[in-house]
């Protein structure tokens, strides 16, 4: 059965109180959601207008004008949408409420007789409208409105956004299909996939499953759509010159023949992740198949250590197995979100921590490195290393960038990190009548019905920097169900207690599960020894032999030039170095830092400013070494980075 | 003092039969100077038509038409008379010289009253003539015009061409420079400075040195000519948008105050020659100093193991200190060409063999993998690591090709390579009216009038498999004169006897110099340990750290999946590692291969299909190995290929 055996814990029902998470939680409370509330409305001196909103007023007739920006912009405001949605569940604030619904009527008042809603092509003439699925996003937009309008009836029970969005998902289910009459298209930038099965979830009308499912079988067949679509209205596609072809868009063939991600990452795990809906919501064992298949390729072949992914900017792409540069790196903030929804539906599926392992690699390393610490610059590209001068000078990298950038013109992953991290308590706990499964590690009370009977669970921990999470089951009567906590993959020492004696348990796909019944002040204690470890990549990975990466716990670390010294390719570790951690309050937010002595290649008998000589061996100076955690990366100025560490 | 102290031995008095050498000057006479002629008339199936031919035609009113071609297409029939011009000193051929007469009549048809030829502005307009020095090669094409002119009289001793050039040179002379009613440009290509002085140096005419010094003292003052030519002329320069801007001509700035090779790397070479040249013939200390810090620049901080210059596919060009990529590299067959030409007029001026040193190996490194064993096909980009699945589908590699190309469109490597070979024995050996430098060490005979008296000296060589060379001297009355011997670099052991007694003799500045009175049957044997070294580069260079290159006598070898197996990255090397050499005959023309028992990292503990685990040091298995010179690689086709090997 794939049906989904568990769903997020409800927002309204969680409040984080963890010292890690909520800062970011609260920077783009503050910070994220205002700056990008000013951005969509053009209000930020020296940045490039969005048009965003504009585009709406003029879409709706009040206001002349032309379409300005970039032809999914209308996206932008769904995304800003969805993030105040979830931000309304943990922190009501009326006037961003009111703000929220002036928004949504504007966006309804832009919306035309038969429900179609893309400002772009209302403004430039509806006729041409549907004429180019494959790279003008109209499609693009419906999925991030609907995710949006699902998140706002969430969190609000207001159902004027739902009901824009049942309105342009029965346009385009009137107007795509195989069906004669029909345009047989789809999206050429997925995320309508799994944004459909959502609203299903609420309107349980057929139409929007059936329309999901389509996008999804359609895809791929023969002949190729893209390539009818172009043929018909003289559209010319950029991919052909490249070997993506229409794999680019992972159209070059059907769905279930795919084994390799390819092209766009964040368009391949997008569509993923509503195949994965799909493949549940109708049982289809052989959609649900090729998604683990897609699935172990990524994590198995193309993911970085990170859990970013997308090897190369040429198209923000997948490239192929075991190709992960680190330098020339895209590893798209989005795509790393990306990855994490596609993981959160494998798990809902299967219950099986091998996701949520991959969720929390992601979330600690190759998501929130996107974010400076104080909200208010982001990277697109995440690499695992840096040198400044090659940013600067080498054509091949210009597109990695040595420190957090404003804002970008394509305001992709900013609105993506808000949207994730303000409904991140759902990431962290899912259940179902009975249990309830804690994905990850975070502060907080979480209030839950269980088997008919209420409960309210006060988490304590300060978890990454420490492996003692405590549960308090707080409850009027006695309740059995059954608690489930993931044993994270890279744990390979922890003890769980009930009230201070061992738990007794069963080991379900990585996850312990404490099933019993449950009174009044029972304590669970997690205790997960911390352990620093050194990680190795498979010899096939050509860019990481002879090098290990250090990890503690969840998080990756690396070297800045900042601590160490420029040249870091120089720096060598040995087998079974010894780390020593330490607390720093004030660095950083606050983080673990590690040091150890460490060597660095001797450059002495290079003094007389040559290039080669012959090698006699290598001499070693000691160098004490400081690493601090991946994600917290380039906060204190430019300089070099690296994750990746020679090993002698 | 900076006059030349030698100059290269005539052509005509060497007679190059050399295992080595000589099969490479028969393939360009033999293989590439007919397809070449062919080519440039537009007789190849399937190959892009070149129309360099038939532009001549057209400007000579000999038939109608228009221009077609690269804008500086009339520089491959120059390219091609020269190579012929060289070809016919060692091996005189009636009917090729008669179909190069009819050639050079056929330019001189073309040449303008005033002496401008440059094909494109005569059939498109002369009007429009000088109005975009900066990209439209017209004085690219008075330099190739020159050398070949200049060559082809020393050929033959014929004038015609050589007038030809005369008469553009002069025309060049009365319309640019600094002077009131000239434009104050130079070439946007350099070579035409090397050139001029040539020319000069026939005819004496100090119009031309001043044009060449001219280019030199102009380049890059104050305004920008280049800026002033687009806004006047309404031209774009490509360029601006990159950091290099002007500096891609290498005219951000005035010559003298350059200190790091920049921009293009081919340009660069031919005015760092220039600009030696100039200095020589102008006594310029300044300029000279300036040339040094150039050399110092490249062959201590940019030039590749193999002699190889050009980090990047964008713009052909530099990058900066110790940027060396070998996989992403563009390493330009001719670049390494420019700085051969570049090294021969230093060592000119100083008799160092610091310069012959990097001319050598740049021949046998960075050239002559240039050209496939068969003569029929040719590598632009000279990578010195290679994955063809890379090449395939890694957006920045695509410039980087596992095998090597029949022509290309902008055909400037094959004809470069041509007249470089077929002049080799001019690189050979170099002399005054008392000394002879034998810088290269191939067999053959060679005639030599020495403070007055002829000798003949016969050479015997297995040169670059064996370290012994025999010089025998023949005269009819003894003679006093220098012969001194490059000792190169890497040769750390070796023995120099004459008559089979140790010679007596000074080094200066890397050439043991025999100064004696020389009797007919003289013998001289020098004889090099042929070591085998394994070679680092400075932990500045990143890429290489980790790694060695293994080297025997000049060569640089490499690992071909051929004889190892794909994954090279895996293959490891160790301190004091034993290598076996073996002569092969019959592999790739007869090599000296190199066998070792060397390492692969072992994959047994990754049968899982993981990506990332627990490092616990590395397991290795034995495998043997073995290196063939990298000259040669690429000719058993497609695999992969590295120089750089990791060491334990």
């Amino acid at each position: 059965m794939l049906n989904k055996k568990l769903k997020p814990v409800d927002l309204n029902n969680i409040r984080i109180e963890d010292r890690f998470w909520k800062q970011y939680m609260e920077l783009v409370r503050q910070h994220v959601i205002p700056y990008q509330w000013d951005a969509l409305n053009d209000q930020i001196p020296d940045a490039e207008p969005s048009y965003c909103i504009q585009n709406f007023r003029v879409a709706a007739k009040r206001e002349e004008g032309k379409f300005q920006g970039m032809v999914f912009q209308d996206s932008d405001v769904y995304k800003w949408l969805e993030a105040v949605a979830y931000s309304l569940m943990w922190h009501p604030d009326e006037e961003l409420e009111r703000t929220a619904d002036e928004t949504i009527e504007l966006i309804a008042a832009a919306q035309q007789p038969d429900g179609y809603l893309d400002t772009y092509y209302i403004i430039n003439g509806l006729e041409k409208r549907f004429t180019n699925l494959m790279d003008h996003h109209e499609l693009y937009c419906l999925g991030h409105m609907t995710e949006a309008a699902v998140a706002y009836y969430h969190a609000t029970g207001k159902d004027t956004f739902l009901k824009v969005a049942i309105g342009y998902a029965n346009c385009a289910y009137a107007c795509l299909g195989t069906e004669s009459g029909k345009i047989p298209g789809y999206p050429g930038h997925e995320v309508a996939e799994m944004a459909l099965v959502a609203l299903y979830g609420i309107t349980k009308d057929e139409r929007h499953l059936k329309l999901a499912k389509y996008f999804i079988d359609q895809r791929g067949q023969s002949p190729l759509f893209f390539d009818e679509e172009c043929k018909k209205n003289h559209n010319s596609c950029y991919w052909d010159d490249s070997y993506m072809k229409k794999q680019y868009y992972q159209a070059g063939k059907p769905v279930r023949e795919q084994d390799k991600a390819e092209g766009h990452a964040v368009r391949a795990v997008y569509l993923y992740s509503g195949m994965a809906e799909v493949a549940s919501a109708t049982e289809d064992r052989r959609l649900f198949e090729t998604c683990e298949k897609l699935w172990n390729n990524i994590v198995n072949r193309q993911m970085y250590v990170t859990g970013a992914i997308g090897a190369t900017q040429h198209g923000e792409a997948f490239t192929f197995d075991y190709d992960l540069p680190n330098d020339t790196v895209y590893a798209e903030t989005c795509a790393a979100i990306g990855l994490i929804f596609f993981a959160r539906r494998m798990f809902e599926i299967t219950k099986d921590s091998r996701y949520t392992d991959v969720m929390e690699r992601a979330l600690f390393n190759g998501v929130i490195c996107g974010m400076s610490l104080d909200g208010k610059s982001f990277f697109y590209v995440n690499p695992l290393e840096v040198s400044p001068e090659h940013c600067e000078k080498d054509y091949f990298r210009r597109h990695v960038k040595p420190v957090r950038q404003k804002w970008f013109g394509c305001a992709c992953c900013p609105p993506n990190v808000a949207r994730l991290l303000s409904s991140i308590g759902g990431y962290a706990f899912e259940c179902n009548e009975s249990a309830v499964y804690m994905n990850l590690f975070m502060g907080g009370d979480m209030e839950l019905t269980l088997n008919g009977k209420n409960n309210v669970f006060h988490i304590e921990t300060e978890y990454p920097w420490d492996g003692k999470v405590r549960i308090a089951v707080e409850n009027q009567e006695p309740s059995s169900f059954a608690y489930a906590v993931r044993i994270p993959g890279w744990c390979r020492a922890y003890k769980l207690t009930i009230n201070g004696e061992d738990a007794v348990y069963e080991m379900e796909k990585g996850y312990a599960v404490l099933n019993r019944e449950w009174k009044n002040g029972d304590q669970i204690l997690l205790e997960m020894e911390m352990e620093i470890s050194m990680v190795e990549a498979n010899p096939l990975v050509r860019e990481d032999i002879g090098k290990v990466a250090v990890m503690r716990g969840p998080l990756v670390y690396c070297l800045e030039e900042k601590d160490n010294g420029d040249q870091l390719q120089q720096i060598y570790l040995e087998d079974g170095q010894e780390f020593t951690e330490k607390c720093e309050k004030d660095l950083l937010n606050g983080v673990v830092t590690l040091t150890t002595m460490g060597k660095r290649l001797s450059s002495a008998e290079w003094a007389a400013d040559s290039l080669y000589q012959t090698y006699h061996g290598r001499n070693f100076v000691d160098q004490e070494l400081k690493l601090i955690p991946y994600y917290a990366w380039a906060n204190r100025g430019i300089g070099e980075m690296t994750v990746w560490i020679h090993v002698k």
